[in-house]
């Protein structure tokens, strides 16, 4: 072992404890309830950033949830590497399925269980942890480092977006290193060089002024919650086609080498769909191949309906109102704005006129395919290669991480996002979890990029 | 004014602060957590029963909510007139709705404005506040009466389905009297003949085995809401026609003499739209008549829709499952278990294979269409054209009184559905009122009805 490896290994409790402190706080940043915590999460990862000797840390407050920068400018001339990640995290809901309490983190098998393990504190710990260990092996820093963490990436990132551009000076660096992606499979080194863009929508249907007895009015009243019904199931059908026009004019197929590069990549879908999903079959355009489908077609996905009558039991109401949350996730070349339009505009058609609809835009986020070819890519898949001994993969998320747009549009930087998440890690959903050795592996792999940057 | 309106004049206060008392209890039928308040709601209203001179008087335990039994057979020789009601009430959400709060009856223009004040409570008391009334004015009851109470009208009435076929005895009577429906327009007095039967349902979709995350899944895994809406879009078009094969096999036109009656009712649908309903337009099988459409044709409607989201703000999850809450109302001749069959075979149908649905039959009830020229009917509408100064007219109702059914089918009897309510009380809604000059005269009816039959 050498030193950097020794020290991770001796440091292997206390950095798990601290990581369990940051988990411990429920900083919900889509949940008003959770504001206080959310700043408190804020706090915390201020004075982390201090313990592992950045010269500057403070928390930026914002008209939402604050932002948390730092920086350790030690080494003249030589490059600045920025470092992004979020505190906050997914509400827990529902409660009754996880094994462990969400924010009472729990090992279990070597994995840490806890809301916001992988997305993304555990994985902003150890970039803090990557700094605090080459600093004690190495001496001091080869590279000049910055944070730049937020509170709000689970609700659309409002504050960072408003800040990057007004602080084009502050955020200066070389490359940018987003630790909020996954391996694609366990032990694989991989580089996550595209992510779909997002349009995150509420359609709401008012019907009568009141809500009704469906005795009474059945047969003569609309419905809202069935005028959903006809309006979703038309925007998107059986054969996973979204039906707005001019949606798919802008989308660029993926280039032959990239179709080639996924064609090598360890993928099946039937494991895909027994492992990690469990629904009798898969769904979608079936013409397609399933890499593809997740991340380089937009989507369509109805996430809640609100309205009417759920608790238990039966209520015989036909409700005055009921709306929709309504996502699409956006590939390149679209454009957030113009899928907007196009998709308040499809929805308007759909409505019949005994109903008004409005179409709310909650937040959105461009779609973006990174260039392989830029030097600290190049780095850092050399890097990922020797630790993890194999050859680094190239993928693309389906999902969407915004500030990876603002930093290529405003600063002009790559980011190289390597995470070490898992494909089986549950994001957003019950029983979350983070692979411990994903983790301290991480924070050495991190540690080596930097000192090859230097 | 002869003794009989006197009395009631004399007595409005008090019995107006009675009807308080009973409104003020919460007895929600449909929320377990509200059981108790069903219970002092049994009891409150075994006291009432007593108060105004039973000799019998009780509170039947059932394996849901009690039933409340009274009688007084102190006419020898005499007819015997069974009444029936409930002191069950629906949920009051939403709760922000509400002018006044919901069990704070609170006296508006006329009107009392509370959680159960129409449907059903301010009626059970008419009842009992007309034998009162007799009793006070003419001596003594000119007819022997008997009441039976439910708890769980609003939530199936398991325990009155299984009490009248176990004690066709105890229940005997020559006719029943059912306070639960409305005057088809303020001062006309009305005779309903004919409900609509229900078959309450949910339908449930299971797609993956745990919430996924739209961004890595979305493309390839189902997602329930969304086949909820292609189910329900299917299962119920835009034309309001109902795609169940053998559903419409059953169904009887009105009768030419109904239909000609029909059309001497005070009845304007642009009125009923801009006043009652208040959308912007109306829906449903457009060819036919509004009445028809809500007398006399079946209706598929959904109640609300559980899974996902709904919180303020955004989470981008694809749920594991949903439910709907979906009824159908049933018209003469079409049978409950036949209709709930082809149903949930449709459902399976148009379930894609990439989920499991399951459908659970919640509660279910018989439509009917009554006999008028039944001497108690007959009896009925004489006495109301006499208090009310205007010919009585036959309506039918959209709403289910599945009790009706049981009566008739087991008692052998007419159920007479001489109800007091009125067209905008808004039952099963925010801001539920029942109109106070209806109550007292309600009862004047009630006493004047047991006098003729006496």
């Amino acid at each position: 072992m050498d030193p950097l490896q020794s020290y991770v290994a001796e440091n292997r409790e206390r950095w798990l404890s601290e990581l369990c402190d940051f988990l411990r706080i429920p900083s919900i940043s889509t949940q008003p309830e959770h504001s206080g915590d959310v700043r408190r999460g804020a706090d915390w990862l201020c004075h982390a950033l201090k313990q592992v000797g950045c010269d500057r840390a403070e928390v930026i407050p914002s008209a939402g949830h604050p932002l948390v920068y730092a920086e350790k400018m030690s080494a003249p001339g030589k490059p600045t590497v920025l470092f992004y990640g979020h505190y906050d995290v997914q509400p827990p809901d529902p409660l009754n399925e996880w094994v462990s309490a969400p924010f009472e983190p729990t090992v279990r098998n070597g994995n840490l269980y806890a809301r916001g393990s992988a997305d993304d504190k555990g994985q902003v710990m150890l970039q803090l942890k990557a700094v605090e260990a080459l600093q004690k092996t190495a001496g001091k820093l080869p590279v000049n480092v910055k944070f730049i963490f937020e509170g709000e990436e689970e609700t659309g990132g409002a504050a960072i977006a408003q800040f990057v551009p007004e602080n084009k000076e502050l955020l200066k660096a070389d490359a940018v290193v987003v630790c909020d992606t996954e391996l694609f499979e366990p032990g694989l080194p991989t580089l996550c060089i595209g992510l779909r863009g997002m349009v995150y929508t509420e359609v709401e249907v008012e019907a009568a002024s009141h809500d009704l007895h469906s005795g009474l009015y059945g047969g003569v009243a609309p419905n809202p919650l069935h005028t959903l019904a006809w309006i979703l199931a038309e925007l998107k059908g059986r054969d996973g086609k979204i039906d707005i026009p001019g949606l798919y004019d802008r989308v660029i197929p993926p280039s032959a080498t990239e179709r080639a590069s996924w064609q090598r990549l360890p993928f099946d879908a039937q494991k895909m769909l027994h492992e990690e999903i469990g629904s009798p079959a898969l769904e979608g355009e079936s013409q397609l191949g399933e890499l593809e489908r997740m991340w380089a077609r937009p989507t369509l996905e109805v996430h809640g309906i609100v309205g009417g009558y759920v608790a238990p039991g039966a209520k015989t109401v036909i409700p005055a109102k009921a709306t929709a949350k309504v996502s699409l996730r956006l590939v390149p070349d679209q454009r957030p704005q113009e899928v907007f339009a196009a998709f308040e505009k499809r929805v308007a058609e759909l409505a019949p006129k005994s109903v008004r609809v409005k179409v709310r835009l909650i937040h959105n986020a461009d779609p973006l395919l990174l260039d392989t070819s830029h030097p600290a890519m190049a780095t850092a898949a050399r890097v990922l290669s020797e630790v993890w001994t194999k050859d680094t993969v190239f993928v693309r998320s389906g999902g969407s991480i915004p500030v990876v747009a603002l930093f290529h549009e405003h600063l002009g930087i790559p980011s190289i996002m390597m995470g070490f998440g898992l494909p089986d890690d549950n994001l957003h959903a019950p029983n979350e979890k983070f692979n411990l050795s994903n983790f301290y592996r991480g924070a050495e792999t991190i540690a080596r990029f930097l000192a090859a940057m230097g």
